[in-house]
């Protein structure tokens, strides 16, 4: 039962666009069994369409045939279509209706070039589309199924959810059932080493790791041909044994972000948090503030770039940065710490370093950072180099800072 | 003269990941002036890749394929390629030993696995490795070009760079020329009147319009078949017109961010800059300090998320929050021209708003948001209604902000 996927738009063909619709087809199909085993992008060209649509008819269940449904000459999907499965496009009435009623919603006359949206081919059956014009359309041909489906998304999207899927579900192959562990703070080669072993071999249990400087995603999916329960425990049971094995360092089991999880720690403590940066330039509190109703939590940032700010608005005292450089275990401590005082918060974060791609010497190279958690109690402070570009070293300090946070909260060490 | 790539990999048909090397192909192999015609994923299966090559064969001049070169058992690119053209595969001694070698440089052994990247299709050229194990292979078939390439861009790319381009600039069908024009302060559709009948109807020149909210980027595409000079003109005179019309909402002809210019300028004119946030959260400060050399013009920045914040750390006045709101014209200014004071500094952007999704009225609605630019010489206040999520009308803000500043800098008015 393997799906294929083509998607028709010449602009797919330049170096701006990728066809993005299929990441999410792909895991609506994967969900209901289906495995995508071959996709395809051609130009708005008619013989190309009808050759793809020919050539997928010999191997595939299930064909998603997206974009070119639009009312443009370049538009050719449904021609293309009803080419290559030689049937005649029929003109539908009550759709046209549809699309002029649009319009008139919008106090427009529907443009003539619109009339050919409401072109079906022979056999199939209506998709209707709420967000657009053109409507999807499912044909059954032989032992094949061509689904055509609008290129945006704010409106495929829609009509996979409501026509395709329970079409689909009706003949559903299996059961998929997914978990997603987020880490932070070991590199890719120490995560694969604490699991070692636990790489499942077995067609119906894949396991993908999502690698980036900072964060490591752990993704489960299970599969069975019956049950949802035993695909369900198969994801359950690889994903607890994940855990097991790289312990404090998972911050998320439900796919929330690490500013989403240490919001959420604060305002059921409720704690309040003030942040002090310097090389991450405002990074650390743009991600705070991501999270929606962080207003209840976070009290205020200060992005210290100048040693200046940093005496001035925290209290650091010159001669520390005199003596230790502005890059050290010191003044992150002083800054976590006078940022908490000055904003009367319960935590005080601090982040001084060198993000590059100057400014590096032997003794404090490019990727140096001190982190600083100040806390009723005692001030920590993390020495840590980064590697990587300037992004990079930024994104990885703030991270390391929210996790320190998360740590305190949590009372967890690192092990 | 059309050129079809095949990428190979399962992964490249899971929900987690998209072919992106295909953009680079795209790019450079437009530059020669070919086309792409046919984008194909299909999975590690020796038969799919075997059929994919065997029926492109009858279309394209050049066939690239990515992926699957690797050492593990799944990589599969070789013997299906192989397959397709009816060629053995022939092993070569001093591609062994060069990947013997690369292992000893790091004090291992080369695990057998990897003696088969030493094996090449027969009449195949050697491309060459520096960055990688597996070579790339130039393989001349009839009126095709079959070219396979490691999957990893980081090999990809010099292979292409130094083995394949020279290659295909022999037989090159033509010149490619670019320009870009970044804008912002104009929605899509605003840009679209400005530039009614501009909007080229050749096959050599094309204009495609990259648009999200707070920045519509133009990319214009020349091409001639016999001069450099043709294909530049074309470009430049198209770029031309499309900036005569755009003027002062045009902010980048070099591809440069707002963040970059807005910094040139600042460094140019030896001016500083300090920044006071609220909706924003900080992200105004973090993209000025995204720039390598920030530290040159940016002297602090403030998130005054909490109103308190807003009183000690910029001066604002309590009853001018009290009475207008701490979303209003008035607190703009009162945080542009504080922190302009504060941290004496040439110029001051104050931003407050409300980003949502909750906090909105019917007068202050979600997506309001007050802008402000303080310099020597008064205080400017721009009031917008942003549309969009969170993250957009954040973005859309600090972008705002920072025009403000730029046509503040460069004393151009909005046209």
């Amino acid at each position: 039962m393997n799906v294929e996927i083509l998607a028709v738009g010449s602009e797919l063909l330049s170096p701006f666009f990728l066809d993005t619709n299929s990441l999410y087809l792909t895991q609506r199909l994967n969900d209901l069994g289906f495995p995508v085993s071959r996709k395809t992008v051609v130009s708005d060209a008619r013989d190309d369409i009808r050759s793809s649509i020919q050539s997928a008819l010999d191997r595939t269940a299930y064909l998603f045939v997206t974009g070119g449904l639009g009312p443009t000459s370049d538009d050719v999907t449904r021609e293309g279509c009803a080419e290559a499965l030689g049937r005649t496009l029929i003109f539908h009435r009550e759709i046209l209706d549809k699309i002029e009623a649009r319009f008139k919603r919008r106090g427009r006359d529907m443009p003539p070039a619109n009339a050919k949206q409401a072109e079906i081919l022979e056999g199939a059956d209506i998709l209707s589309n709420d967000n657009g014009t053109a409507p999807g359309q499912w044909i059954p041909a032989g032992r094949t199924t061509v689904v055509l489906l609008p290129g945006p998304p704010h409106e495929l999207k829609p009509i996979f959810e409501e026509s395709v899927w329970p079409r689909l579900a009706a003949h559903r192959a299996g059961y998929t059932s997914r978990a997603v562990l987020k880490s932070t703070g070991l590199t890719e080669s120490e995560v694969e080493t604490r699991i070692a072993g636990l790489y499942p071999d077995r067609p119906d249990l894949r396991l993908t790791i999502l690698a980036s400087p900072g964060q490591i995603e752990l993704h489960v999916t299970a599969f069975s041909s019956h049950e949802e329960t035993a695909a369900r425990a198969a994801a359950e049971s690889l994903s607890d044994a994940l855990l097991d094995r790289l312990g404090g360092f998972v911050f998320s089991t439900s796919g929330a972000d690490l500013e989403s999880v240490v919001g959420r720690l604060l305002r059921e403590r409720h704690k309040t948090l003030a942040t002090a940066e310097s090389c991450t330039g405002g990074l650390l509190a743009e991600r705070v503030t991501r999270v929606a109703g962080s207003s209840e939590y976070f009290l205020e940032g200060f992005v210290t770039y100048h040693n200046t700010a940093k005496h001035e608005r925290l209290g650091v005292p010159p001669d520390l940065v005199q003596s230790r450089g502005a890059v050290s275990a010191e003044v992150a401590a002083a800054m976590a710490a006078g940022v908490r005082a000055r904003a009367r918060a319960d935590f005080g974060l601090g982040i001084t370093g060198i993000a590059g791609p100057t400014g590096g010497t032997v003794d404090k190279p490019v990727g140096l950072v001190y982190l600083a958690c100040a806390y009723d109690g005692g001030v920590d402070v993390q020495k840590n180099i980064f590697l990587g570009d300037r992004q990079q070293v930024r994104f990885q300090s703030a991270q390391r800072a929210l996790d320190m946070l998360r740590r305190n909260l949590l009372g967890v060490q690192a092990s």
